[in-house]
């Protein structure tokens, strides 16, 4: 008579990809290990939160840890007093909510925190388009537009966390008389160039606008000075553009076209000069980017937790 | 009868901040202690790199290493064919010029090999006004504008460097029809705001325009444009603006002012809401940080080589 030997399972992690418009949540190991998963659209606080509790809840004793990328802006600062909050965002009801705590009570796990962009970045470097490489760039654009970056092979916060959308771009008033929705600043890059800003200034959505629409090469151009000012400073190895509008995949050429003539051959990196069509990329996860990046994130925590 | 004990140095080190204007070289361990100085204009290459190593061969068998911190673009990648490489400078005579390799083999020390900014950027992080920090960006408005920068306690590098003069700026040609001085893309910001673009722009040296001439709002203008690119995409925890131009210190207030406005308090970190005065501040160094920055590679290097 043997006694059964059930085979321990290994950690399970939880990843939150909040959105403004929709969460996505999953339970598992990796890209290739996917458990569960659920999408769902994003409500009130109270009610989107309830249901991503709802999901995790079955899982809740398996997980070791979860991670969250949220919207923001947002405290990804551990240890201050507002960690895991969204903080100040213009999304109306969604100011000050302590997102990573009411997870955390209600699941009982640790709670990884950070922006929707560095949880991408984070993905696609561990398993994604930036593998090995010391850093990168991770930009979405859709209904907002943001980056997250890796330095050194560790995110970015620096003084919060980068805010890319919201640097000022050359805008031509004479050719594009738009002045720009973002609400803080009128005509920053996200306040010409998001998908809300395309519906606003041409009237319908861009994905209804065809290929050889205007709305386009305005939109490469805007993206173009963007991408130019991310590599100007922060030098990254890679870039990725991901979100909705990045899915006309006719944007890709027309933007590296225009990053390479704005540089002007000044700087003399291969990865500009002679190969930048795998330097400025689509994401390698797709849409997963970011649900897949918050598992990463709980990966690091309960690494972290589980070596002190 | 006694043996005579010698007291037996440290180590010392070599510190060049090779300038496009002029050089500065250095022997000692820090800012408090400096053995000998130098400086002179840059001349030709052939000339200019003599009278550096004459400056150091004194000192030359004491030296543990050498730190250069150059005007580029240059190749900072150790390994890279062109390591030490001042390469593709439009400054006339100098492109193609192995910098660290002339002073490597001439004196025979090993040699750490960086930007001008990205040195000064050390200095100040390592003696400066952002000890004790994760990050900063060290920007300096000078005969060039270029800025050097520190994440998570360790130089950029990234694809090369940055160059973070280069980016593009709202440019409201009406205003200021002026075109900017860039052989390479006109009216980024450098072409707009450095040293040149201002003397340009107005006919006169900045430093004899009054502080009260309209030259100086419209400077302020540009450079926070620049600032709250930095600050949007990199995050920086401290944001120290150099060089000659910035030693009209009525300079500091307006940008202040201006990026404050700018960011319209959409970024909540406290640094920027309720203490700019200091976030957005002099060198600590003064005009030491280049020299005193290429000291603290030498020694980076110097412990390196005795760790391993």
């Amino acid at each position: 008579m043997t006694s059964q030997i059930r085979s321990r399972p290994g950690p399970l992690y939880g990843a939150l990809e909040a959105g403004g418009t929709k969460w996505v949540c999953a339970v598992g190991t990796g890209p290739d290990d996917i458990r569960a998963t659920a999408r769902f659209a994003t409500t009130t606080p109270d009610a989107t939160i309830a249901q991503a509790i709802a999901f995790f809840r079955p899982h809740q004793d398996a997980l070791t840890a979860l991670g969250i990328g949220s919207f923001g802006p947002l405290d990804p600062a551990p240890g201050s007093p507002t960690f895991g909050w969204i903080t100040d965002t213009p999304k109306p009801g969604w100011a000050q909510t302590d997102l990573a705590g009411a997870m955390r009570r209600a699941l009982g796990v640790p709670v990884a925190f950070d922006t929707d962009v560095n949880a991408a970045a984070l993905g696609e470097y561990q398993w994604g388009a930036a593998q090995h490489l010391d850093s990168l760039i991770y930009l979405t654009v859709g209904t907002g537009l943001g980056g997250g970056a890796i330095v050194h092979g560790r995110l970015i916060h620096g003084l919060l966390h980068p805010e890319m959308g919201h640097i000022r771009v050359p805008h031509d008033w004479a050719a594009d008389p738009f002045p720009g929705t973002c609400p803080f600043h009128g005509d920053c890059l996200e306040g010409l160039a998001s998908g809300p800003a395309l519906e606003a200034r041409w009237g319908q959505r861009g994905e209804t606008l065809p290929a050889d629409h205007p709305a386009w090469p305005l939109e490469a151009q805007y993206l173009a000075h963007g991408v130019v000012s991310m590599i100007c400073i922060l030098s990254p190895q890679r870039l990725i553009l991901g979100g909705g509008v990045m899915l006309q995949t006719h944007l890709f050429p027309r933007v590296r076209t225009l990053v390479h003539q704005l540089l002007n051959r000044y700087i003399r990196a291969a990865a500009l000069l002679d190969r930048i069509d795998t330097y400025i990329v689509p994401p390698a996860l797709g849409e997963r980017s970011g649900v897949l990046g918050a598992m990463a994130l709980a990966r690091a925590l309960g690494s972290n937790a589980t070596n002190t």
